[in-house]
């Protein structure tokens, strides 16, 4: 038996063009005399289509395009996700289903029994989880086990889950495993995702075939890596990382397969390797936003840090060099050296700039504002005016050529609410707001790997917001590698106060740090989307009350 | 059998006062001989405590709590939600639980069966549902069937669960039932809530008491109405709404009492009496929102528009009017009726002013970007930054001073993106953003109804953003009568484009309409808070792709 694994990339909602991006590669499939194509979990409609699988009318869609790949599937069988209908009127609405289509018709409809409700991951919100029907698929003498995504993942050793679909699924003698999933890249989880599935594949001594989604949905990324397994556990093949991708696999061929070279890059080790799939998935992330969205051209405010070099550089890349606008907004306290290093920048990117200074309108404001600011200092708010002004600037810019403006605040600042909201917090989308300080300047590096892109005056100065004379970001926060080390103990492993300081750190930072992370959370709420790659971003899968008073 | 019902004001992860107040509500249930006292579900955390409930630290506390209160139970036994570990590895680590307090110590532990995951809930997130331990609670002779929440809601037509506790419970055989609550206000909920109450006393045939939460957390506002009802499903009592309260009633009593007068003020009928509870529900976000932040002093630009006018309104009662600052920021665009209306709305309430031109603001900016704009006519971006000025002034007042800016967005421009986002979409809480532009002239004439507060030519002007010359909001959107009821149609109800233009909207302007609140998702992900006041606000319970392509 052939089989063809499809890694398409989607988006949601769009019924057409997915539709032709299925039918095509169902087509090809046939011209390579596939016997079965597989495409990944809920492909008609894109992952994660959230509440719009509450309106009845999106879910007739979803339905209407199945029909559509089962009228194609003839001399060809298709596994395609999407939603079906519960039909009692107990439980929940849908279910999250696996649909096997041959000889033009819906033959079979597998649902989804663990549904991850973690996370980024909202599925017990809308689905009903299979309840007991576990029947294998046969096909042309084959029999397959067919599950969805986590359906196969939940084998560590803490369960999430109190019962396994394979367990029922093994009693029935399979000759092969199917996996449709729709799992999204953070650093390191290529590699677990990998464990996951040699462990399925040797655990139950089956081939085991996986295929994932790829491209980026707002902030989640799909990194594809669509794999086969042989029934020792062995990867025999591996279709591309952050790319649309197509293979046709011997089932018998896949059977006897040896491993394929253990690609070592994959591995999460903090090396520059984990910094290629960061980089990867970054410039996925930002090309997939704007071509969704149908925009072509980014703008950001160049202040000549690393954070705004790093996204300049990023989406330079992304959508190329001529499509993004670095913005200089000098104000009184603007360094030269801010200005020659930006502009050194996108020299070396051969990208366009242009200058306005902030001067006269911070002026204005101020001489508008004082008044009513009598028996103050200046501080704080005269600091925020300059990024707001700055926000408004690059908006106007924005809105008046059509570029949509790119965050460029990091994790660690967005996480101590070290950043003004409504100025430099402002924009579409949050490139780097996943990255820790320290891993912005990993990545800063990254992109030096060849030739110097980033100006080593910007990856060596010390960083500064440059909102008074003189100013330092260590002169209200700790230094970057302490403070981020802190914050992810929090914010990813959340590990107890307590804990944190018994592991050595100053017991008053960590109280400090922790409470500007809780009493910030009302900035964070209206920032942008951040692109996703780490365990743990600021956004859909991690939600705090903004009202509360735990550790703060 | 005498039982305490104390419908408290918690603050999230506020362990201390939390248990403050628990505990003086035991103390006065003991002085008061009550044989039990019943709190609401999750109170020593406080509902909702979203992911805070990952972290081991704050269960700890919660246990922590928990002991301390049961240390308080001598002679008296109480019934008080908090999380509960789950001590098997399979499986949540959690389970969201109600402890029987007697005798100093733990005497049982009931979870919770049905785990709301819709809307604003996500408690599948994080808890582990009971599954199959129904034991009721048996205390000085009486026993008592326990459920928490949902547990005792899900008996409509469209079944959202497959079985049920109560059906485990009643055929032990008890002789009440006691159900601890979580349920927030919108509007007409307070009925539905007493319809299934009343129907899961008469059909189990037993005297139930329910105890809620009240009190606002961000965006959810907990109504309290807490009540009894006897056997036939009358309620005997129900304790205050939009207030802390605490009753003591004696069983035998209740299973004789006879229903109160109902009260007619509690119908979703849409007239004056609904928008009583809306505005009762607005006063306590607003007055919980800043208490539980510990701030006293709001700040909010005065449009002399109807929005402004509510809000200014709202916020004066909540606060006090001396607490409120409202600002006018005429612009070249500003009418005289503008600043008029609002200086004379201002007199009504006897709050303070402000007034800052942002003229020279405006033409100082203009002149910055000009030589950037060549070969474009003015249009939405100078707008824009008038608006954009008027966020940037008002959040340095803010920050200068301490007041908390309050957004004064409507449903109806929130739902079709008709704002400036950084600009008019400002604040740290959102007090209207759940009313559509109808409903919000309607609380206007609410508020006026003993004495005019709002003046008479806010409410009957022709709405204006006055970002241009002699502009109306009707230039580019249809009416608002018409507008607010295709977009509750789309957006409370789920209705299907197609079906709503069979109900004989413009076809074109139900795609026109249907497209903005799709696209304008991305300035809805920015913006505060929303007090929820509907069955479907946005924010929290309304979760839709950024990046999509259905009906845009």
């Amino acid at each position: 038996m052939k089989i063809a694994l499809a890694q398409i990339n989607t988006r949601i909602g769009d019924f057409q063009e997915n539709l032709n991006s299925i039918l095509s590669s169902v087509e090809r499939a046939k011209s390579d005399a596939a016997d079965l194509i597989v495409f990944p979990e809920l492909i008609v409609c894109g992952y994660p289509p959230l509440d719009f699988l509450e309106f009845e009318d999106f879910i007739d869609r979803c339905n209407e395009a199945i029909l559509k790949v089962a009228e194609a599937c003839h001399g060809i069988a298709a596994i395609v996700g999407a939603p079906d209908k519960n039909p009692k009127s107990e439980g929940k609405n849908l279910f999250n289903a696996a649909f096997f289509l041959a000889d033009g018709k819906i033959k079979q409809v597998v649902h989804k029994t663990l549904l991850p409700t973690y996370d980024i991951f909202d599925e017990y919100r809308y689905f009903e989880p299979n309840h007991g029907v576990f029947e294998c698929v046969s096909y042309n003498g084959v029999k397959i086990a067919l599950t969805i995504c986590e359906d196969l993942w939940d084998i560590e050793e803490d369960k999430m889950y109190t019962h396994w679909p394979m367990e029922q699924l093994i009693k029935q003698k399979p000759d092969v495993m199917i996996n449709i999933a729709a799992s999204p890249f953070s650093e390191g989880h290529t590699q677990s995702r990998k464990t996951v599935l040699h462990k399925a594949a040797s655990d139950f001594n089956l081939p085991l075939f996986y295929v994932n989604h790829v491209g980026a949905q707002t902030e989640l990324i799909f990194d594809g890596g669509s794999m086969v397994l042989n029934a020792k556990g062995d990867v025999v093949c591996e279709l591309d990382y952050f790319k649309e991708d197509y293979r046709v696999f011997e089932l018998d061929w896949v059977k006897t397969a040896k491993a394929v070279p253990f690609d070592t890059s994959l591995l999460f080790d903090g090396s520059s390797s984990s910094m290629k799939h960061i980089h990867s998935a970054l410039i996925l992330g930002i090309r997939d936003y704007f071509r969704k969205l149908n925009f072509k051209q980014a703008i950001l405010g160049l202040s000549g840090g690393i954070d705004s070099a790093v996204v300049f550089a990023l989406a330079a890349e992304a959508l190329g060099r001529e499509n993004v606008l670095g913005v200089l907004m000098p104000s009184p306290y603007s360094s030269d050296h801010s200005i020659s290093d930006a502009l050194e920048l996108a020299r070396n990117l051969g990208a366009p700039t242009k200058t306005i200074p902030i001067n006269d309108a911070f002026s204005s404001l101020l001489e508008s504002l004082n008044p009513h600011f009598e028996g103050k200092e200046a501080g704080v708010t005269e600091e925020n005016i300059q990024a707001r002004i700055r926000g408004l600037m690059l908006m106007a810019l924005s809105n008046k050529w059509g570029y949509i403006l790119l965050n460029t605040s990091n994790k660690s600042e967005a996480a101590v609410g070290y950043g003004t909201l409504y100025g430099d917090m402002c924009g579409g989308i949050s490139v780097i707001g996943d990255l820790y300080k320290t891993k912005v300047f990993e990545l800063a590096n990254y992109l030096n790997r060849d030739k110097i892109i980033i100006p080593q005056n910007i990856i060596t100065k010390p960083p500064s917001a440059e909102l008074r004379p003189n100013q330092k970001d260590s002169d209200s926060l700790p230094e970057y590698d302490i403070l981020d080390e802190i914050l992810q103990q929090y914010i990813e492993l959340r590990i107890a106060p307590s804990d944190i300081k018994a592991k050595g750190f100053d017991p008053k930072l960590v109280d400090r740090v922790l409470k500007l992370v809780n009493t910030n959370e009302y900035k964070r709420y209206q920032t942008p989307p951040v692109l996703r790659v780490s365990s743990k971003a600021f956004g859909l899968g991690r939600r705090m009350p903004i009202v509360a008073k735990y550790l703060s």
